[in-house]
């Protein structure tokens, strides 16, 4: 701790950078970032609490990635393009090593989407990591989560449950081969936002959501804001990981992780069945693998189905902050 | 404690309501915004944590109102209009009542300022509320730091020392009759964001900021981004609460309150001599009190005079969050 470092020093020295989108960035009163013209503002916020999002003893570096590529994933779920971002940050004590290493993973994700930081706060406090993004999208080319339509497909990007398997394995309810964990943990800990992927769908994908909740959680949103039902394949969707013959996890483990795993940071769209090339071609330019795993249906339930085309009763929960203890 | 009350009913019960400016709001993965032609967009963050900010015992009225208005406050020292604001909110746990009185608080500002509520994210956490406001200034039209110009006037808007006053009254250090507390208790927790000043001080004002860490510090931030010094005659700046006779406050005191009190939210700003009409007509036009403080100097130091011109020693430092236990 230094007890001689103050608020603007900390900002300084750590977090101050030249911008490339900003008029103005960190340092003044607010930050001004010019919008292009045909272009609407999509802002995101979310906010990490040490013991709820992440341990204490979670690598600084890891921490300063995910904190942002959370609030990409919400962008990418938009299908807008990152532009600049807002860093609020209360902290027990200032440590330098920490902040160090926790804004390089921030730069290094920051960097590779060209997003910069602008702004933010910072404050003594319990570790609190706020981060609202900034992305642009063209005007009506959203996708939203309200417009799914009957009989359109519905995809996954990339493994669900990856994230959840790490965590059990943590918590000690659940062990797999270490190469496996290693994996595993790495989904955990530094999650790939799918931004290239959202943008991608713009015009193609009828709605999109960000998995954080896990999937059948996240689906149900699409379901409620487009007023339709689905049905999906279960199998299908089946994280590689935990589905692994040598992690010897029982299917019904496999299906928690999969459909309520929660963390993924994996996008769930759909998309009429018109456009199944078009979607393979988006998630060709992305170097993002889809999965078609099920289709709306006018019915407003959610019907899971086994590889046999037989219904799977859902005693799955999404996870959901004020429900857990 | 309401445990069956989910994150999305939270939302949902507390903190959703059409807006007005959003194409979209809360409840999508971003929120959409519009921004108009010609407008670039501000935007401040800022972060209130309970025990540093606010004590558990605060009303949670006067709480939403002031989580936003020191958010405004940051759109005011820019000039900018308010539009939208995402809250972010860890909470212990979910209150019904505290959260009713909370959200009530914010409304009303929100309200009076026509600024939308249009995302953001609930945990479970520390109490921790950090609000993202978003606001529109023509473009090359927002008020800077950076813009101070030799012999331009400074002027400070209402009255400072208030709110630290009240805070040192809390906290047993000092005592006034129960009027001047009530008032001064009043303006500590439920401040002004002087937003129609500052758009009234487009194309007038020269520089500004925001006086939330006390008078010095924030003129002293003034100065450091335009490469200038100041010489400011403190007997002008002082607070009237703390100045009546009645409050038996030493000269000191009021000097310490007036200079580096802390929590004002009052606008310091610097305009040309040749403008001192416009800047009066300003002040009448948003009906919000200003008072000349002083002048830019070349000489890069921030001189105190009193009333007989004769210096004053700066033995007044400013709050800063890293600084003070």
């Amino acid at each position: 701790m230094l007890g001689f470092m103050g608020e603007f020093d900390l900002i300084n020295t750590f977090f101050k950078r030249p911008g490339r989108h900003a008029t103005l960035g960190v340092g003044d009163d607010c930050a001004l970032l010019p919008v292009t013209p045909g272009q609407q503002l999509a802002i995101s916020s979310d906010m990490l609490v040490e013991g709820r999002h992440f341990l204490s003893t979670v690598n600084p570096r890891l921490l300063g990635h995910k904190a942002l590529a959370v609030n990409l994933s919400d962008l990418a779920a938009c299908g807008a393009h990152p532009k600049a971002f807002m860093l609020a940050l209360a902290l027990p004590q200032v440590e330098p090593y920490w902040l160090s290493e926790f804004s390089k993973g921030l730069w290094e994700l920051a960097d590779a989407h060209q997003c910069d930081l602008i702004g933010g706060d910072t404050t003594r406090g319990p570790l609190n990591i706020c981060i609202t993004v900034l992305g642009e999208v063209p005007a009506a080319q959203a996708l939203l989560r309200s417009g799914a339509k009957i009989d359109d497909d519905i995809y996954v990007s990339g493994h669900l449950g990856d994230a959840r398997l790490a965590l059990e394995i943590f918590r000690g309810n659940l062990s797999v081969p270490e190469g496996v964990f290693d994996a595993a943990r790495m989904r955990m800990e530094k999650p790939t936002p799918r931004v290239a992927l959202g943008m991608a769908l713009r015009g193609l994908a009828t709605s999109a959501a960000d998995i954080s909740d896990g999937l059948l959680g996240d689906l149900k949103h699409i379901l409620d804001a487009s007023g339709v039902g689905a049905e999906i394949q279960t199998h299908l969707a089946a994280s590689t990981m935990a589905s692994g013959a040598h992690c010897q996890l029982s299917a019904e483990i496999q299906m928690h992780l999969t459909l309520a795993g929660g963390d993924d940071y994996e996008l769930v769209f759909t998309a009429p069945v018109a456009k199944r090339q078009a979607i393979a071609d988006a998630s060709a330019l992305s170097a993002t693998p889809v999965t078609r795993i099920g289709k709306i249906r006018a019915s407003r339930e959610l019907l899971l189905l086994n590889a046999q085309g037989l219904k799977v009763a859902d005693t799955f929960q999404s996870f959901d902050h004020f429900k857990t203890p």
